[in-house]
């Protein structure tokens, strides 16, 4: 049966990284005959750009009709000034929200190769291997009501409103948990339930799907905290679970203790399984077009899409370990130069990766 | 004209280390002549179990006449159970807000004697001195409404409100841009304005405010990127100013990063200067009453409270002099213990501040 995958290249660097992730996606689909089909659409500010809509309906059509979607990256200063409502985020969170991809899974791990580009000390980062689970259709992201309203003594007040419901904690629970059921078996759940009554109940849930789990650990940890531990020892996670704005400020975090957020892919899945997969890191404008963008976290993206979404574990690894290969071999992207290494260009990348495979 | 200290001792490792800090304070108050009266209450765990509540009456008057408050710290797992309105932290809480602390003062500073803390490499932290400004009001932290409903459906939702109005975003944007002056003139404004409404008008006042202070320079920074900065390169900062939660989250990253949080003070300042002065870190439950515990963020944040409060610059000066001398003396505290130094305990620090003031 025929798959269909949707490219959606988005702004700035995207295009550029995209187009090496697709070469690779081509390659692995014609030596491991996976019956791939993809075609590409428009979505944050390009897409603004030409049909005044961050999100099209042709896009949205397209993304729902596709068994995986691969995602450059959205947003850029050219769009600075546009209306909330159709600023290239939008198109982001158009896509999370109307697929229902609740699960955001952004993995930070340390490649040996690339230790060096850590910020931190060698001990505290080398064989670092944590994944965050990230809620990614709910809380303070799409909570109503929100705005700018004038008050009655005339000055104005912006709103937003931080809520989660029990099945949408339960949900992601149980991916958190899942998730940890192939690796080392601990979740710790970030919160901040000695403040904000919402993550109460995210606490209480939590516990409750616990039990689900008996073989693996829950722990909890207040979100100020859990950013001075990624800080001071990140070794000690294994999956962390959170809402979707601490998930976005951890996540982020945490890919850049790797020091190399230009290699980490994530995936945002639905109930059935099928999503939408991205780079880690934005889009990057102030490089945009000039061939210097690291493209490996895209192509590590389209490793986890198969793995995920289209049943090709073996295509997977074989990307994987290509990519393994091309940072032994010595080639670096600007991001990730270093001394004694060959700096490539994004193509340059994206050939050493089809050739290594 | 005498003036007023209240003292907070609070839970867990506050009664000690807080003892330690009278201890300096008294002794400068001789020396300089303050004419500095205390006087202690109760706050947090420690005035629930005597009170039922965590921030008595007889306390919050108290600290209203106060000229000046210094607080150990509160909270702990024995009061984990308790209803969120009788929570230690309502104690904390109670109290900014009663006494409209608006605006708090996170120094995160290297010393150079404890550069071999910090997990990041030594390059990336030495000389790091940044402040972080957190409005500490309101926000998430205070906005209605809030709690645990029960939806029409059976299932039970928790919410919470993030508001500001501009009234609150400018003086805490003055307050950013006051402390700017008085180091490296620039501020850092933190947001989320590519998803939450609330932060544009954030980002829109704090351009507005930013004409007052053409000296100072203004940029922005999305809260995922300043997590992201902080771990990559964090001396790029001079003032950073953001809101209640994500200030919490970001305050503690940047202190984490000295790898010595038992070092840092930190000043919750109203309108007239009047404030709270207390240790960036928490109640350490876990080692409290070993005589294990750092003195030095509460006996810095004397020095704090008699620089900004209490009109006594030298004593400051002398307290900070005396804590810089202790640590080249290579005396150190569990937590900052290092090879070739010296581990003290809490009260032995407090002699060694004593001896060489
Ligand atoms: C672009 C932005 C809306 C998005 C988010 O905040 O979720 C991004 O930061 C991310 O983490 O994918
Ligand atoms: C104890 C808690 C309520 C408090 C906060 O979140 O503000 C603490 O983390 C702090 O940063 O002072």
């Amino acid at each position: 049966m025929t798959k269909n995958v949707l490219i959606l290249p988005g702004d700035g660097i995207g295009p550029e990284i995209v187009e090496q992730a697709v070469r690779v996606l081509d390659q692995v689909n014609a030596s491991f005959d996976l019956n791939i089909e993809h075609e590409s659409a428009l979505v944050g500010g390009s897409a603004y750009d030409e049909t005044g809509s961050p999100l099209p309906e042709v896009t949205l059509d397209k993304a729902k009709a596709a068994n995986a979607i691969l995602l450059g990256a959205v947003g850029g200063p050219k769009w600075d000034g546009l209306d909330m409502s159709v600023r290239p985020e939008k198109g982001l969170l158009g896509l999370r929200s109307n697929l229902e991809l609740f699960a955001n899974l952004r993995p930070a791990i340390l490649y040996p190769q690339l230790a060096d580009a850590s910020s931190l000390k060698h001990e505290i980062v080398a064989g670092l291997d944590i994944l965050i689970v990230r809620e990614l259709t709910g809380g303070i992201y799409f909570g109503q009501p929100r705005g700018i309203r004038t008050l009655e003594n005339g000055e104005r007040q912006g709103y937003n409103t931080y809520v989660y419901s029990e099945s949408e904690i339960r949900r992601i629970a149980r991916s958190a948990f899942e998730a940890a059921r192939q690796r080392n078996k601990r979740v710790c759940s970030i919160d901040k339930s000695n403040v904000l009554e919402v993550t109460v109940l995210w606490k209480e849930v939590m516990e409750e799907v616990a039990k689900e789990y008996p073989d693996v650990e829950l722990s909890h940890m207040l979100v100020d905290n859990a950013a001075m531990q990624l800080v001071r020892a990140p070794k000690q996670f294994d999956v962390m679970v959170t809402g979707n704005m601490f998930g976005d400020i951890l996540s982020d975090a945490a890919a850049m203790l790797t020091g190399s957020i230009g290699m980490l892919p994530s995936a945002s899945l639905n109930a059935e399984g099928r999503g939408m997969y991205e780079p880690c890191h934005g889009s990057a404008p102030d490089i945009a077009g000039q061939g210097k963008a690291n493209p490996l976290a895209t192509i590590l993206s389209v490793a986890m899409m198969l793995r995920y979404s289209l049943e090709a574990k073996e295509a997977a690894d074989a990307i994987e370990t290509a990519v393994s290969n091309v940072l032994d071999q010595g080639l670096r992207t600007a991001d990730i130069a270093s001394e004694g290494c060959t700096t490539v260009s994004t193509a340059q990348m994206g050939d050493a990766v089809l050739a290594a495979l």
